[in-house]
């Protein structure tokens, strides 16, 4: 029987991180991008750059909060972000199929301008190509980032320690939502909306106030609990979370119950995971919450020692295991 | 009437063109995108870097002298090499329809890896996406590179001086030809291959031998005759050139003859085009013929003073006017 590519493998969960090992790093392998951050580490010239890409094949093209030109802009911002970088160039290559309609083209394309321009990143080189009818699903998107990393140490999934305080930057699962919502045509979940965000400006705050960051990262694909245990796994360390102490929206709150969803697998993209030393945790919730797009940030758990797993304590005080993302919960939310 | 994108939008010629001084360049203008060369030149910490991005969506994936894979790798090397740009580092992004065997994705990935050890570039980060069956065919590739510039003068499509040498460093048409008749099932053009290959070793020996480079191209969509439309509009010159001074392989003749293409509107994956004072035009011939991929290098013609033009001295001394391709001779082909 012919192995084949499932729509797991893109889900960012654990069919993702096998088809990553078994063929893209079993080829690709060298030591920048077996680092498996957000962002490549690299050194150029004198300095140290961040890289990373990301394609977006989002449907619909346009929802609540956002679209995919604002997507594709604060998707990759972010994950420059992620290695305690400033972004400062993008590439952008759109993939289109023939017989869009111009306007479409133009008001993703304007979205892009004004996501950049409020990012203080510029689009500097691109690419497009269009294919037959049938062949793409409207409009596909890539961008690349590079940014001059300012963080010392340099954050990575891998440097979480026992003792290291875990925040997020608020509440989770309305991008994830939304998608479903405008996607099922889920009317009563009308008022979430896509959280849809740049992180570099609130990136540069906690930098400046906590000096620190053990680890960077943004639970896009996956949610929170996968991004927790792949660093976890790349730490080699257990992490501990309070149910009670996780920013959720009521209306996604309510939402993921009706549908069955658990909203700490849903997508989010204009949110971090920020693991740091407890002397730092305070100045770094508050610098969080200085940022507009970190009102609700909150400190959710901490790193233990112990087996490389991510512990949940419930609302109501038991305890269970939280594991990655099984199967795709959803395709094509981002 | 709605206006749609078409296929000839992605074609490299006059349609392109049109989009992206309506759509992009309107809303992300800025003096990096501004520039419209192959690669876009940044300032970065102390250096200066080459950043440029190409999508890949050719069919077939396999044909003969080179894959999607081998492409993705070369067709952005060269065109941060033609910034006189080392390419050190790629990102790499695959959309890939769900169902795709593991082997098609592992062959394209063994290519790619193979083609980046071969351009001595590193592919530093990456992304997946998996889409469902019918979202797209079967597989798009993206991939960003990022060079340091070492040319100095920075080689660009405005530099053209009246007086400069055109140089070709091969034989033109195999690619797009190739392509062509693995899709359409020709078998009397079982005889041409692609010439995708990586062009950074040889654009080194240039600059080495020359000193100075004032443009550097690969004519890719669109064909050498594209390609030296686009250099005299932006340097304002007027380009001739030697028909029978043009390298072009017996078996791309006859089967463009036979098909009724032109072979200087189609795509090349492994050639450059390079302008500079005569002076050094012999040292720069000499330094092409030395690489593997620039044995069959000749100069076909001059920068003139005047409209810009470009114009064509037939092999039976006639003179005509070579314009930019108008619609879309192929899609897909890279």
């Amino acid at each position: 029987m012919e192995e084949c590519i499932l729509l797991d493998a893109g889900s960012g969960g654990r069919a993702s991180q096998r088809l990553i090992a078994d063929c893209f790093q079993r080829h690709f392998s060298n030591p920048y991008l077996d680092r498996m951050d957000d962002a490549a580490l690299l050194p150029l010239g004198a300095g140290r750059l961040a890289m990373s890409t990301d394609s977006y094949t989002v449907t619909p093209l346009f929802f609540p909060g956002g679209s995919i030109g604002t997507l594709a802009v604060h998707g990759t911002v972010n994950d420059v972000s992620m290695l305690g970088a400033r972004p400062r160039f993008l590439s952008c290559a759109f993939i289109i199929e023939e017989g869009l309609p111009l306007e479409t083209l133009e008001r993703v394309v304007r979205d892009m301008a004004e996501a950049a321009r409020a990012a203080d990143v510029r689009i500097v080189t691109g690419d497009t190509k269009v294919v037959q009818r049938g062949a793409c699903d409207r409009m596909f998107i890539n961008t690349t980032g590079i940014g001059e990393i300012v963080a010392d140490p340099v954050p990575s999934g891998s440097n979480a320690r026992p003792g290291d305080v875990v925040l997020v930057s608020g509440a989770l699962g309305d991008h994830g939502l939304t998608v479903m919502a405008q996607r099922e045509g889920l009317s009563f979940l009308s008022d979430v909306q896509s959280d849809s965000a740049p992180l570099n400006d609130m990136v540069g705050r906690i930098l400046n106030a906590a000096g620190e960051i053990h680890v960077l990262r943004d639970p896009t694909r996956g949610g929170l609990a996968t991004t927790l245990n792949e660093i976890a796994q790349q730490s080699g360390v257990g992490i501990e979370i309070e149910e009670n102490a996780i920013p959720i929206h009521e209306s996604v709150r309510s939402g993921c119950s009706f549908l069955g969803l658990d909203p700490l697998y849903l997508a989010n993209e204009g949110k971090c995971i920020c693991i740091l030393p407890e002397s730092a945790a305070e100045a770094a919730l508050a610098a969080m919450r200085e940022s507009p797009f970190g009102r609700e940030a909150a400190i959710i758990g901490r790193v233990e020692e112990g087996a490389p797993q991510v512990r949940l304590t419930t609302a109501i005080g038991g305890r269970r295991l939280l594991g990655m993302l099984e199967g795709a919960q959803l395709p094509r939310i981002c």
